[in-house]
């Protein structure tokens, strides 16, 4: 095993170069998606698919879904270097849903650059983000481990579930976006987290039981473990965004109260629209759906969750499911380095601005 | 069996709504999607995906893909009613691919009324479209017909080899939009037409063989048919917009010179740059490419089209391909009944508007 999760990043990379190459021909379109009836346009389909695909995975980000995959097959005793190429299921979907997500809500900014759409156009994103969504589950059927049908059916299934709930969980979270009133509750907000971000955590550990043929009862608490981890991360990514804008009050950057701003229901907010006087919920919410608010109107939205107790709220919440996520793998037997490492998902959720 | 291809459409529609039902409650959301872990915001998801889903389909629409599915089936000597919930694939997928190329081609009518990212914003339409992609794959797990895992297992390898090949070919179709010249030939325009619009035929028929148990050779066949069948209908959609602009000139309306006006490198355009004079063919595409065209540099361009031959030419490729179509099931055995309606659609691709 790598010392550290960062060390798989380049192997990874690689593994997904050799399934979308940075540079296409025909002899890869003909090994990848099967004989032309007539002709491939090989110039096209390299700028619709692989150049905004690397352009985005050249930006940055860890691979943290393809490392937690690999750390689980090495838990379950397999070598992870053989199962590399099922690693990039969990990534390119996850990529994919970003390239998606960003035409959804009118990104301008990703990893620090223009949104693809900005620099590619909406068409080519858009196509490029949901290709993305079907290329990876083509690995299953190219069965580069020579799995038992049986499996690679198990897996189809499992994905066509989650996958399912992801679009539910963004379903949820955009009407909401698209409301005046803060209208749910605790519960819903956590079940949007558990599908549009748990799902894909879920991904991430059921393709690894599956593929190594573990028992249900592991894949079921690697699974929990995962969607646990993803609601915690979720929580912890909005306790930033208010502990960052709160940090930064009086700077009047355009990094600040960015939730806020865009008017995003936050396990935070519900709290404190539960827990406020009445007039106080009111003027939260009327922030809330404002398209012109001051950075006073942001600060005076953000003070409201403080005194409401919100953030401590979310907070705890945020640890408890980190804890419950840690609980749910307790007595699989995992090595104690795999155990350390899974732990170490966890912390990171809550820690990792610090 | 139905007299008409057109009776199935109501019970096609009774199997959609059995999967998606108008009204969503948290009964359904739990038998189709799973028990949440919290709580699932029935609200919040009926206006992500029933109503945009509802909208659209109670726009119109002839569930062509549907029936098709239904005619093939039938012709293999199973009783149709059986695999209405199959029928249904092929036919939400359409449906979210219709959704989802609208927001790429930021189209703005649909079906006669405003596009559904009009209606509903960008982010519900994209989201429901997409949802649409994923949710058609999971009634092979739910398995109304009890399939042997085989089939299942071959259905699903099938439909990922088919949806990475439609994106493929929408890539191909967005990348030549958006490039000035006119760069591939004929034989690239018809894979992205395989690709892009018969990938989808090809579902409907090798699903009806797949989950009907045929031979390769027959599944193939049927394939081929479908996917001849569905080039010749984009060829023909071609031929009629030029056709209809021809018809209307001098009505100087919204609907004269469509695909001109978009600089769409349809097969035409293709067989004109290739077959005109060098100034005349700088010229045609010169005026594809301009944003600003009056209705008599419109008029000119489909000259150019009519006086190189390239408005037969494309009739006498399409007209060719529904016979292939029509020779690729010969010899499969179907019934007298079932070869008149596969002719029918076949004949349906060129003669449509007469």
């Amino acid at each position: 095993m790598r010392e550290t999760l960062a060390d798989w990043r380049p192997a990874v990379d690689e593994a997904i170069a050799d399934l979308v190459p940075r540079e296409i021909d025909d002899d890869y379109l003909e090994s990848f998606f099967g004989s032309p009836t007539y002709e491939y346009d090989s110039t096209g389909i390299q700028g619709a698919l692989s150049t905004p695909l690397w352009d985005l995975l050249d930006r940055g980000g860890k691979r943290w879904r393809a490392v937690l995959f690999l750390v689980f097959v090495e838990g379950f005793g397999e070598d992870p270097a053989e199962y590399l190429p099922y690693a990039c299921i969990p990534e390119i979907l996850h990529n994919g849903t970003i390239i998606v997500d960003d035409v959804e809500d009118g990104a301008t900014i990703r990893r620090g650059e223009p949104a693809l759409h900005r620099v590619y156009g909406r068409d080519i994103a858009l196509n490029a983000g949901n290709a993305m969504y079907f290329l990876p589950l083509k690995i299953l059927t190219r069965d580069p481990a020579d799995l038992p049908a049986d499996r690679r059916l198990a897996a189809y299934e499992m994905l066509m579930y989650e996958l399912n709930r992801t679009h539910l969980g963004q379903g949820m979270d955009i009407s909401w976006h698209n409301e005046r009133e803060v209208r749910v509750g605790v519960e819903e907000y956590l079940e949007m987290c558990a599908c549009k971000t748990g799902c894909l955590g879920r991904i991430v550990a059921r393709l690894a039981a599956i593929i190594t043929d573990q028992p249900p009862a592991v894949e079921q608490a690697v699974a929990n473990y995962a969607e646990l981890t993803a609601v915690a991360f979720q929580i912890g990514d909005d306790i930033l965004d208010v502990e960052h804008s709160l940090g930064r009050a009086g700077e009047f950057g355009k990094e600040f109260g960015n939730d806020i701003r865009e008017g995003k229901k936050t396990l935070m907010v519900i709290h404190a629209v539960e827990h406020s006087e009445p007039e106080r919920a009111r003027r939260l919410q009327d922030i809330l759906e404002a398209d012109d608010n001051t950075d006073a109107d942001i600060l005076e939205a953000l003070s409201i969750l403080e005194a409401a107790g919100s953030v401590d709220y979310a907070r705890d919440r945020a640890l408890e499911l980190a804890a419950d996520a840690r609980a749910a793998i307790d007595g699989l037997g995992f090595d104690d380095e795999t155990n350390r490492k899974l732990r170490e998902f966890t912390e990171f959720v809550i820690e990792r601005d610090e």
